[in-house]
């Protein structure tokens, strides 16, 4: 289907990277993603999506920029790939919708779409999309389209469509004092391997092949798709957010917009092994889900293999005092939001 | 509805460009576009889009790179935003679909989000919205989120969604042998005007703000929505595609698509004023529509106030015969593809 119109067709003019192969792999690899939803993406000026009645569909773009979101000398191209996708995968998952189709925009400079001449044979750009079609075949979620282009400074803009039960989408807003708050799998294990890399980089110079299961948290992270798609078919939720930026930072996004306050016990936390306190309460990208629920909801201790924490409630909002309190043996404390630092 | 989940929610981390009042004056205005169909954009993690039962969806991406796609020195930040937004219409016109939203992923130097200090106190990012915003306006689509990234390198990912009733979307691969070949407006307009553009800023170094109305066509080119439209209304045309790449290489595509071969009467070709013939059979970014119809049906002179007008035929194609022949009183020759330059 995908690297449809731009490639073959109308962005011809982006696609003079010199290498016709380039196109013809990009489009070849995409095209096992295919499925059902997406009745055409390739060959034409747009990809054609069949929406089911009763569904609404959920769209997000997410841009990565090179020494921004990710390192050259950093990431193997697996990873940033993989990241890439993640993120618009997440950012569904948020909303609780089904994946249907993501399109993905690529400006790569002419060097990345060649092979390196070394003993693996494969182009910068041929192992991002390695990473990024391997994580898009686990969520059978089909490359659409998309757009190539050469450019000095590697950029990837992804796009991740997804269909939700009309009315039914996980929103920020809909926290009420009473509920009970919980995430998903660990918090902080990104952060925590983002400086086991960092601290790598410095001593090494670069990141061992070795070590990547190591970095998994950081290069890997698991949008938590089917995860949300649960709580919208159990309406288990009143409000979830993706924890991109970190816990402090997202509980407030929820807050914000449903006009509440929350407590969050310190101890309840499921901080990853190997992350503080302090990286599982501000640590970006663990991608887990924090959500909401009615008190009287029962939730089980795992969602699709995925443990869930009660980690606090949500409270009425109060002038002058915190949005966001952390409850700890010591006492309370406003949890102000933090948060990560990006690879500069 | 408008620029949702980035910038408000969890693309915080991209939105350091240092200042929050950057981000609300992108969501204030994106805010203006908001109409029907788009249920949420903003402040959340996906923007929400209703489809009615009985259409599909038309989705394309465009990648605008600096230096490439545009050249920060030359176009004036109005005609690079609308430059942005009319790629990815063109892309809707050519299926014929109704626009229903857009997203925007904006990666910026801080320096263009930071109003000049000039008499004019607005920014690049500024200008470059008033441009794409007023094309959107005319057009009635909102801008439903997006992403927002401080870059090195001035990039723009437009993203756009159409609606078209099933089965009905005008594709490439639908003329037949027989079928009429039409263009609306005329050709080679952009190539002149970027000839002219290039010339002044040879000659000036840079383009008056008073030769900009000559230099339309290129800055300002106008996507054929409604004609696009009106042809699947009608059920109208075989096939269709907009002409990003020039007459030359576009109806390669169609005939590829296809699988047919096709003649262009070079005297019936719309050249636009100011242009040569060899602007109007290969240059670029005219946006036009160029459609086949079967030989029995009717079209007006103009469509949707536009000329429409007949260049050609599609005929069977043949093994050892040119793809695209060129038909003129001085005989018949092969029309082979031939791009446009970039600004590099």
């Amino acid at each position: 289907m995908p690297y449809s119109q731009s490639v073959r067709g109308k962005r011809k003019t982006n696609t003079r990277l010199g290498e016709l192969d380039l196109v013809r792999e990009l489009r070849a690899r995409a095209a096992r993603g295919t499925r059902a939803g997406v009745r055409l993406g390739i060959g034409d000026d747009c990809a054609l999506i069949a929406a089911r009645s009763g569904e609404e569909l959920a769209v997000t773009t997410d841009l990565s920029i090179a020494g921004r979101h990710f390192r050259l000398d950093w990431h193997p191209p697996e990873a940033v790939g993989h990241r890439t996708l993640a993120r618009g995968l997440s950012d569904l998952a948020a909303m609780g919708a089904r994946p249907v189709a993501a399109f993905l925009s690529l400006g790569l400079p002419t060097e990345l779409t060649r092979a390196s001449g070394h003993k693996s044979a494969s182009s910068w750009m041929s192992r991002f999309l390695d990473g990024l079609l391997r994580l898009a075949g686990e969520h059978s979620v089909p490359l659409a389209g998309g757009d190539l282009a050469q450019s000095p400074l590697a950029v990837a803009d992804i796009v991740l469509m997804g269909a939700v039960p009309r009315g039914r989408a996980l929103l920020r807003s809909g926290a009420r004092p009473g509920d009970a708050l919980y995430v998903t799998g660990t918090l902080g294990g990104a952060a925590a391997a983002m400086e086991r890399m960092k601290m790598q980089v410095r001593e090494a110079g670069r990141i061992a092949k070795k070590s990547e299961p190591a970095l998994a948290p950081h290069l890997y992270p698991q949008p938590r798709v089917a995860q949300g798609m649960w709580l919208v078919r159990r309406r288990a939720a009143t409000a979830a957010i993706d924890l991109s930026d970190g816990l402090s930072i997202d509980l407030g996004h929820i807050c914000e917009e449903s006009g509440v306050a929350a407590e969050v016990d310190a101890l309840a936390l499921p901080v990853a092994a190997g992350a503080t306190l302090d990286q599982a309460l501000h640590g970006g990208e663990d991608y887990e889900l924090l959500f909401a629920a009615r008190p009287a909801v029962r939730l089980p201790r795992a969602i699709a293999g995925v443990r869930v924490t009660r980690i606090g409630r949500v409270v009425r909002r109060r002038k002058g005092k915190p949005t966001v309190t952390l409850v700890s043996p010591q006492g309370r404390q406003p949890l102000e939001p933090r948060g990560w630092e990006h690879f500069k």
